[in-house]
């Protein structure tokens, strides 16, 4: 047996490991009796020393050593899982298990002590515990290694080959332009959508299943459920499920999370047969992923072409909310801008420049020229400068966030890099459906699928981010396109 | 380290092991969708060979056999465990893997058969499989060993000790005295609960929900979903998940089914946290679970005092299909007896006829005294002798139950065991709280709950099932007390 044969059993046996314990991790979010913590925990735990035992085995590291001596005769999908696999072998043998066992048990501790701080409004609470955090990410980077920049090997974990360099680039691209859009798009995009008369969950479930089916979103290879937070996951080539959640006097919030989600699943459920079940079944980065589900959600989803063809079904649905309202109303309102504090509830022109200010401050905090405790205050002013709000307490700024307690530095510019992928993909599709409006207007959202699926889903982690964004586009990603888009949509009134 | 600590941590593992596999399993059932048969066959496969490797090490051979040796100075409890996990590895390894595989892919294939053949109620169609499943069967009471009977191996698989004497002894004393109290009993129980006015599933769920809370499953380390079967399953120390099934027109499969699913996960519920994560964590043997099952179904489920206190609230919930019932009209419709064709549908009073001709035709394949083709004629004389009934097809008839192409032979007598030991420990009960029929008219549960969790279910598997019903009740399993059950509450409307 070659060693790219016995590598494919090895995906394959990994493959389903990972896929049993996201099953667990997800019956216990959407699922499992409150009681059960400590069997679920104590289950989960046996995996993941599975899951790493078959990652870091003596094999897997002979074999792949042998595989890079054979590369040369390979096809181009078994190079692709010689180097997904190298990867995922090297960020598990990299650390040390000392190490990990240390940062898991701060992490922790980190992220209840970021529960109480927020709770408290009191930064100083976690800033002890961010040191460390910040201690020992830096001690990482040493472990992983990089090339120019420490930071560089935390982007790298979340967006495969995606450097600091990239990264300044980018949002030295975007950052006046935004900071000179908002005012001028927040003036006249004041309408919001919620508060509405109260819409039973139910209801709502029906509607938005039968929105997501219309994108194509295949129920026939996943479900979808009610949690606290909207994620997607995978159980297997054709097990790809989200949730979703719901307010009764704000039906935006499911309409626009299923979709993002939807775009999440059907990134992976567009993965081709030939890589099914293999180390490669999966998106490919987090900015990629990101460009997909923003993608459904934003240029797709809150254009006002989706609106046409799509709200004559909502007023059918929920004629007493939305009986009155015609589409315009309704695509203006689910487009309302406004510079606000909190990240999440942040719209299409805000949500980048909450992410630049995350973005230097990690930077700054990796190469050590500032000091953890001085965060909140750096915090305010870049949230003054750049967004002109002022942040009243620490909870609902530099608090607001668990990615830090958890750890998940460099996590940030892939949502960036998300949006950014997105106008860039949806331009391209423009191109090559110069009739896309109509494409739109007539709910023909299989034929923007299909698309998609010929030319970025169908490869799973085949390409690397950068290799795939120029595959599908024939460039780099660029600023221009999303700043292009918002220019368009929000102050022309051009579609898109 | 002594050999029981570490037999402790192989059987703490194997019990996560299981729970995720229980998992898989019924994730699949209830929840996973349709297209994602491949990939979970894969996963579960690969857990069952995980599991089975574990069950069958070499390491836990050695184990066992040390553990042997230093018995004596072991406490009960870890006798006990060295017991479960001793049979555990016996019934792992006595039979060769190339048998075990030979008798899966006979078994998958029979299935089918049985499917395809009771679809067209055709019993030739499935004689074939059912020959050889015959035939590896006998082959497999040789491998497992027995000492008496062979039959005594197969029933020893699903209740520990339990011998063809055992079931004949009691089939004896029960078959006249049921077969008389039919006719007897039938002309006098003649009204039926369905088909009502349509009740929706949603309320239905509610009311079942509340009705099982007030009997004493607990939510907290439970849940209840929708499944074409009901069944109970464990996936943890702390989590029994039950489902159920539901009818419009009859609300009486779900209060009936969940009262039955909720006195199997009682059972286990009820264990105790000294045994909590070991191969004690479970009820000992099927018919112990059965007891629990159809006491809390039956015996309290289907009690005129039972009723008394929960039909107000039946009534409040549903006023226009039971507003106009009596308690006591409620009472006898849901003990309707008759002669039926179909075990699954049969009454108290006829139940245990159905599983005497399974049992008596059972012993009889396995003894070589019948031939498979003779089955549909033996089967439909049977019925006419016992029950009365004419048989009009196979479908209704020989090839009613899957059992037998799935190669269960010895399963079904552990139904009647268990209601044999229902109405003794319930008489047991009756001894101890002569109160009793005030206790279920002011519906105190918990009270009954509580002396049984006391009494039986805390011990989870540490006694053999012949041994925890002479702990519970004092002597062994009788047939009188289920008799004279019947006979008080069918003829002299006495109550329990």
């Amino acid at each position: 047996m070659n060693s790219i044969a016995r590598l494919k059993e090895l995906s394959a046996e990994i493959f389903d490991f990972q896929n049993i314990t996201s099953l667990l991790a997800w019956d216990q979010e959407v699922y499992m009796p409150q009681g059960a913590v400590n069997d679920r925990s104590s289950q989960l735990s046996r995996m993941s020393g599975l899951v790493h035992g078959k990652q870091t085995s003596q094999e897997l590291g002979d074999l792949l050593k042998k595989a890079h001596d054979e590369l040369d005769g390979y096809f181009e999908h078994d190079r692709a899982l010689v180097r997904v696999m190298q990867r995922a072998y090297d960020m598990s043998t990299k650390l040390p298990a000392e190490f990990v066992t240390e940062f898991t048990q701060l992490t922790s501790r980190s992220v209840h002590a970021w529960v109480d701080a927020r709770k408290k409004s009191d930064f100083s609470l976690f800033a002890p515990f961010l040191e460390k955090v910040v201690q020992m990410t830096k001690k990482q980077t040493e472990l992983l290694g990089y090339k120019e920049h420490p930071y560089d090997a935390l982007l790298d974990l979340y967006e495969e080959g995606l450097t600091t360099a990239d990264v300044e680039r980018v949002f030295d691209e975007i950052k006046q332009p935004l900071i000179e859009l908002l005012p001028l798009v927040e003036k006249n995009w004041t309408s919001s959508l919620a508060p509405h008369d109260p819409i039973a969950v139910e209801a709502q479930k029906e509607f938005v299943r039968e929105l997501v089916t219309s994108i194509g979103y295949d129920f026939n290879r996943g479900r979808m459920d009610v949690a606290p937070h909207p994620f997607m996951e995978r159980f297997g080539h054709d097990d790809r499920r989200i949730t979703n959640r719901y307010d009764e006097k704000d039906i935006g919030g499911a309409l626009f999370g299923s979709m993002h989600e939807s775009g999440h699943a059907m990134y992976e459920q567009g993965i081709g047969t030939d890589i099914a079940g293999s180390a490669l079944d999966s998106g490919v980065s987090l900015g990629m992923h990101e460009s997909q589900s923003r993608m459904w959600e934003n240029m797709i989803g809150r254009s006002k072409e989706f609106w046409e063809f799509s709200f004559p079904k909502l007023q059918k649905a929920f004629p007493s909310q939305f009986g009155k309202m015609t589409s315009e109303d309704f695509y203006r309102r689910i487009n309302h801008v406004r510079a606000s504090l909190i990240r999440t509830e942040s719209d299409e022109v805000t949500y980048n420049l909450h992410i630049l200010i995350r973005f230097e401050i990690e930077k700054a905090l990796i190469e050590g020229t500032v000091a953890v405790k001085d965060l909140p205050e750096l915090w305010n002013a870049k949230y003054k400068e750049y967004l002109g709000v002022d942040v009243p307490n620490d909870a609902q700024g530099v608090l607001q966030d668990i990615h830090w307690s958890h750890g998940s530095i460099g996590y940030f510019p892939t949502y960036t890099l998300g949006n950014l992928a997105a106008a860039q993909i949806w331009r391209k599709y423009q191109e090559v459906d110069p009739g896309y409006v109509d494409t739109l207007r007539k709910g023909e959202f299989s034929k923007i699928r299909e698309w998609l699926r010929a030319n970025m889903y169908q490869y799973g982690s085949v390409y690397q981010p950068k290799e795939l964004i120029r595959r599908v586009t024939g460039e780099d990603v660029q600023s221009k396109y999303l700043v292009e888009y918002l220019r368009g949509k929000y102050l022309k009134g051009t579609t898109c």
